[in-house]
């Protein structure tokens, strides 16, 4: 994240080095009691990596994208193009394949495996790397946008309710909220089984100087029931163009509970996804139940039960109050009108 | 629990125990990983362990009760009239203070401090055992109505989603439903801080040969969205004559989404508080923020926010689909005609 006056927070700033050897990858599952890096050498191991959660949220946009420029490296190394496309299309379709709700993964991977066919033969790692930087500069300054679009709903003295990690998102909205000159608090919940939001969220936010506090998952609607909200603001996966919002599971309870209580809920995203008329169109990742049943490594549960971990859930969009988007601000029910031509 | 006829579960058959020298709390902390009971060799000990949490729900109400024995024993061994009830008296004020919202505390301790001014001053350690015996067996025969009333509501192949530990009212309702030859499965919110979920009830149903699926506390309307869930169901803490459910914080929440989904929600309580007209006459107990900070020892949150742990929310009447009581089943709106004359 650039030019924010403030301390920019740690995850932002250091979430996914790109170096001469390796990706390093930020590790999100212990972060910020051990804050260590995940060092992988190849796109293997990066797609390993998302697949075993070290970076969530726009981590794995990035992890992925890097893990393209370390694919590029290796099939730099081989003889024909025709080789060299083969490795990076069998690297494309292994990094998709890591989490299939994602689709800021697929969008940048199969970006940059089609732009694979039009670099130079001879600087081809590098150039692949220049296409990566530039799809990341395209993103810091989608987020931008968005926080600045997101700032305007904000209210000065808003306490904003928050679920997950809504990391750019979340941390431009209150960056352009503080350069505005609008006080804030925040409470997050912590979001289980990983904590995002007690980890991530909260360090994050406290990290700008922000007030936050942590409550449990379970807490978000007595909040609201003692008004000590006054909106309620989360990334989003992805949008539909039918303004079905699709993020963290636990998002659609509070935001049925918002309604109910009088509180805008406002998703953030850089755009909705074009592909994706309706929520039927969007694979949503079943996690393995036991991951349910932990908390930091540790069970948490009785051996006798099983355990469940929808990964997602769907907000329709009569619980969206607005949707903020890098191109401006949209009721949930007009994003098909202008993005969906 | 009497006179079930399959396996009773360990958190009933052995919450507490009275001895000839001490009270044994089976210690709901750390159960089912570590199965221990913590003594309490005066009441006092035994409210120290009240309000560290050794027990909850029900709990307190045996264990505050077999105190005041403990209490009476104590005072059997002091000269005067005056002087032994003055020691049953402090004992309950000091029972009572433990946690201010169980009001089974305060009518259990209040009833035996009133029963002692009668007891014969020679056998008067055993004449308070046999006043708490009969409060016991009181309570057993109201949960057994109460389980046979809620069962009512529960049909064949259900699958009725819980939240916290809902103890003799959810294990006699589920003994009930399986005696009339009804099919049920759970799921259980994990139910943060304490997980009184994941660990209590799971391990208590699944002891009764029920299948039960352990979710984390934002999967609620996620679970019913996806329609695994058609009956929702908890205890109370209090219910007031208004109708007003006071339970732990997240039963609000779970009820506002039940009822965008048309799911029942039952609240189970032995009889509300006929000295609570609305809940401006409960005290809501709030406790230290730190607490939601925490999972089972263990920091689950960046040191740098602060944390919040309101332990009741107060569901409303219009979400409350039925209440069942030891009396019978009633409306959220029918229990003053009932009970409050």
């Amino acid at each position: 994240m650039h030019d924010i006056s403030f301390t920019a927070p740690t995850l932002v700033r250091q979430s996914v080095l790109l170096d001469e050897d390796a990706v390093r990858i930020l590790d999100r599952r212990t972060f910020p009691f051990d804050i260590r890096f995940v060092t992988c050498t190849s796109h293997d191991e990066v797609a390993v990596a998302i697949e075993d959660m070290v970076t969530q949220s726009s981590g794995p946009f990035f992890a992925a994208s890097a893990g393209m420029v370390l694919a590029a490296r290796l099939a730099a190394r081989s003889a024909g193009a025709e080789q060299r496309l083969a490795i990076i299309d069998r690297a494309a379709a292994r990094l998709i394949a890591t989490r299939p709700t994602n689709n800021h993964i697929r969008s940048v991977v199969t970006m940059m495996a089609e732009a694979a066919r039009g670099l130079p033969q001879d600087d081809f790692a590098a150039a692949m790397q220049a296409v990566m930087e530039e799809a990341w500069e395209k993103r810091y300054a989608g987020n931008r946008r968005l926080g600045r679009n997101a700032a305007e709903l904000v209210a000065d003295g808003d306490t904003i309710l928050t679920h997950c990690w809504a990391e750019a998102s979340l941390i431009e909205t209150l960056a352009a909220t503080l350069r505005a000159g609008k006080r804030v608090k925040v409470v997050c919940t912590e979001t289980r089984p990983y904590l995002q939001g007690s980890r991530l969220t909260a360090h994050s936010v406290a990290e700008m100087g922000i007030d936050v506090t942590v409550i449990t998952d379970n807490m978000a609607a007595h909040a609201m029931d003692r008004g000590l909200v006054s909106r309620y603001m989360t990334a989003a996966d992805r949008v539909t163009l039918s303004g079905h919002v699709i993020n963290k599971v636990g998002t659609l309870q509070i935001a049925i509970a918002a309604r109910h209580f009088g509180i805008p809920y406002i998703a953030m995203v850089p755009a909705p996804d074009r592909h994706a008329a309706t929520p039927d169109d969007v694979p949503m990742e079943q996690r393995d139940g036991r991951e349910s049943l932990m908390c930091l490594g540790q069970p948490t549960a009785t051996p006798l039960a099983r355990g469940w971990y929808p990964a997602f859930d769907v907000t329709p969009p009569e619980f969206v109050g607005a949707i903020a988007t890098g191109d401006g601000v949209f009721a949930a029910n007009a994003l098909r009108a202008h993005f969906g031509g």
